[in-house]
């Protein structure tokens, strides 16, 4: 019997666009068929997108993504690929005893009909997900006859398990073991996904194919990185990171050799992370229908990044940068504003906050926090306005360090509808625009970055000779304790132990619980870390833990903001 | 033997406050103990608050939790209840394979230590529940022995379910079934709630025993209504809603009857939403530790509900109400803003836009949606500036028919802390300001609500001559698709067969859906209906689905706002 030749189509899918969806499938087969593909794999919800949420639990919804899948199964057949069998994610519907519930199914198609489904067995209800409440497990396993090669399917967190499904097929003489994935990027994921691949190999006692979904969804970005592993644990096929791809390799029957094939390296750690942002933003922009974004440009670090981030996204030309000064903007932050400007193609202006500024303080005169809020605020207000009258997205471009510890003006620089920098600690922020700046000068082009806004000292420039370090600890100390706190859960006493600075410890502490109303209230950003804040981190607003050596309180005082 | 006498402390408790709650605990016992109580229940985490959310995943939380659940035995012991059995809810841990993991734990303390445990069964996993997230479900049942009473133990959601541990129960002999409860409000659950108690009752052959948290927790108001229910299904005893209580009530041996006791008379369902409405912010207000709130009156109907909620919630002299006039304010907007502060005794203050506006656009001209837009920011900027220097919290006046079709600024009448009316339908605010007004009447006050603040078309008055029937349809059409589309889940063909008029339903849907990104910015707001927006409706900002009879756009656009 000839090798399975397999092609595994890494789709950039979108939620909800069961029609643009399916087009996309049509033509990864018909692709993956003129290559001499005999099964195509797609990823995880292929047709309803990923994660659907509680779209999942309309029933409209349901009906019209199984008439999806009834459509596409006649479409590939009139588009002569009847006899390639194709294996598509979609959103089934089961009777239980509380009435139908949805499931997270996998779906073969062939010769105009469905030759198969599997339901997702294990839901993570875990990090980011929620799929205990919008799905019901299924029951079975399910071995897929193609051309004489016994393929089992499985549905992603069904591979992050030994026992269920894994445990059940491993007398199953599988020739082949196909994963169905929408597995969002975290940093440091890799490995152990591998590891659990390498296990269920080992298992079943077959190669194991894992099919990504791969682009930006709201605060996910979804990987891709597709491969295919041999029995003893070898990668011999791998698709790149964060950009769609079709992945054919031709698989033995069991005990066979598999051939090695194209093998797309790992990228450096801050490229990935980089690349990551660009992916999640460029997907939110482009899935709701923007053409352009509009920021605001400090000069500084964070604005700067995000900028260019946005360049690489979707082209410098529909990025709209404002410069928009106070009498405590240094001329330096106005020059590097415009350099950077410059180097990107922006659409660049100069818009001076001072004149609303002194207005609104004749009528309501501030000082403090409030008159340095107020600044922040007119800002937010000019990008708002450019934003509602020419139809730009507005991007936030606070990084993870400010927003655990609200260091920033709710209503003010944390407005926008997307926030690349939300899971970046600003230690980072540093490495990946050293990153950026650097693969320039490695590709001969000029640095887009200008120097002095990564090398000089972080301010608001909301006073006079203000910088970040009046209020908050050191970056470095800062980000290291905010890794223990929110990215492992540590208590304080544990924060002891691990050796961070005590009064750090307590300051980080009560700033990043007070903050949490104001996280609330921040537009998403994509994930890139084990914990990234929003759905990945659900805090109670109103609490009285407080992960500190003093007495609990009792009561509490908790400012705006 | 002798009846049982039983207490059931309907509590209002702190997340997180384990001292605070405690000391609730120690309250009650002595209270109830005083009246010859022999147990004493207190509602679902007592200890640790509820819903605890990821809190529950610390370690650190989780060990403090357990040291607190002894201490109080050995204080209730200390203070002289040693004989008396007091049911506390608390967080555990239990072993898995995994690592040690949460359980959501009913402990039974007497003589100084713990006498028996019980970990709920039944985990909810929908609407605002995300309880597989953090707990592991028990998997015994726990029958108390207390003065030879058998006496069976559940947490919530067990009563809702006829499997699981009431059926485990059905032949225990039980006394008593006694279940610890935090049960959200929301209009119209009471009689499911009932029903399920009925069952079990049957199915136990015992009396109910159901004792709930209340108070207000970020978006959930517990709402009380603690109860006895006999074997035949007869409620004997009730505590009111939305206020704590001790209700106080002997319990025969199996078989015998129970004598009726003090039933709390069912409020009038306006009423009901409106005390819903100001325990949520009652409790957001004191459990963050604020003292007073600040919103802007227009003279409008939602504004004038808003601040007399907060009067009732926290003393009008706490309620700082300023009116923010531009040009385009009617003479009788501001005069019933002002009539309104006077009824309620506010610190009434006002700060006209007009300087601010001009000054901005003199730098950048606006008109159209972005000069409507920037009348209500230059208001939020005015708001947010009188919090951050006078510390009061922001309170945003907002609908939930607005919110569901996008009817706001965001950063402009969005801003805020909490949003008192988020679930509550434009239609029903008006049936709320009547039975309000008509309340006072009939208590010999005042109205505080003017009635022309009540019955003039509601305008955002934001351009000349400007009413909110110019963009949106009738409220009364709006609010009952939005009941249908939000509430139900129904799909378009479905609102189509519910009778709703085709061109609302596509106008309504097509809002509906491109405002998620606004909602997602939106500041908590208390639940009272079966779907709030929030984590009760978890839709994607970025979908393609469309629920509309024109063919699904593969691209879209969504301007901001």
């Amino acid at each position: 019997m000839p090798d399975l030749r397999l092609a595994l189509a890494q789709a950039d899918t979108c939620v909800g666009d069961l029609v643009g969806n399916a087009r996309l499938v049509l033509d990864a087969v018909a692709a993956a068929a003129a290559g001499g593909a005999r099964l195509v794999a797609l990823p995880e919800m292929t047709l309803a997108g990923y994660p659907v949420e509680d779209l999942a639990l309309r029933a409209a919804f349901r009906d019209d993504a199984m008439a999806a899948v009834d459509a596409l199964a006649r479409d590939l057949a009139d588009a002569g690929h009847g006899d390639v069998t194709v294996v598509v994610g979609t959103i089934g519907t089961t009777n239980t005893p509380d009435g139908p519930r949805p499931t997270n199914r996998a779906v073969a198609l062939r010769e105009g009909r469905v030759v198969a489904t599997y339901d997702k067995r294990h839901l993570p209800t875990y990090g980011v997900f929620d799929e205990a409440r919008i799905f019901e497990p299924g029951t079975t396993t399910t071995v897929l006859d193609v051309d004489g090669h016994r393929v089992g399917l499985l549905v992603c967190e069904d591979l992050w398990r030994a026992d269920g499904p894994v445990a059940e097929l491993a007398d199953a003489d599988l020739d082949l073991l196909l994963v169905l994935n929408g597995s969002p990027y975290e940093e440091g994921k890799d490995p152990e996904r591998l590891g659990h691949a390498r296990r269920a190999a080992a298992t079943v006692g077959a190669p194991v194919a894992y099919v990504n979904q791969v682009g930006g969804q709201d605060d996910l970005v979804l990987e891709g990185g597709s491969f295919v592993l041999d029995v003893s644990g070898q990668v011999v096929a791998r698709s790149p990171q964060f950009e769609p791809d079709l992945l054919v390799h031709d698989v033995p029957r069991r005990g066979g050799t598999l051939a090695r094939g194209r093998v797309a390296p790992p990228l450096h750690p801050d490229e990935e992370v980089y690349r990551a942002c660009v992916a999640g933003l460029a997907g939110y922009v482009r899935k709701n229908g923007f053409r352009s974004v509009v920021l605001g440009l400090s000069g500084g670090i964070d604005s700067a990044l995000v900028a260019v981030m946005a360049a690489d996204a979707i082209g410098g030309e529909n990025v709209v940068g404002i410069s928009m000064p106070s009498s405590y903007s240094s001329q330096h932050s106005k020059d590097d504003a415009a350099d950077l400007a410059r180097r990107i193609g922006a659409d660049y202006r100069v818009q001076p906050i001072g004149g609303t500024v002194d207005a609104f303080e004749r009528d309501l005169p501030l000082d403090g926090v409030a008159a340095e809020n107020l600044q922040a605020r007119v800002r937010g207000m000019i990008l708002m306005s450019l934003s509602n009258a020419e139809g730009h997205l507005t991007l936030a471009t606070g990084n993870k360090s400010e927003l655990a510890v609200g260091y920033s003006t709710v209503y003010g620089d944390a407005v926008g509808g997307y926030a690349p920098l939300k899971d970046v600690l600003k230690s980072r922020v540093w490495a990946l625009a050293r990153w950026r700046d650097d693969h320039a000068l490695d590709h001969g082009k000029i640095p887009p970055i200008p120097e002095s806004s990564i090398t000089k000292p972080p301010s608001a420039e909301l006073r006079p000779g203000q910088v970040d370090q009046d209020s908050l600890p050191p970056y470095d100390r800062l980000d290291s304790v905010l890794e223990d706190y929110v990215g492992r859960n540590l208590g304080h006493d544990a924060l002891l132990a691990a050796g961070h600075d005590p009064a750090t410890i307590e300051l980080v502490l009560r700033l990043v619980d007070r903050a949490e109303w104001k996280r609330r209230q921040y537009p998403p950003g994509p994930k890139v870390t084990a914990v990234a804040f929003g759905r990945d981190r659900r805090l109670p607003v109103t609490s009285r833990r407080r992960e500190a050596s003093a007495p609990i309180p009792t009561t509490t005082s908790k400012e705006q903001p």
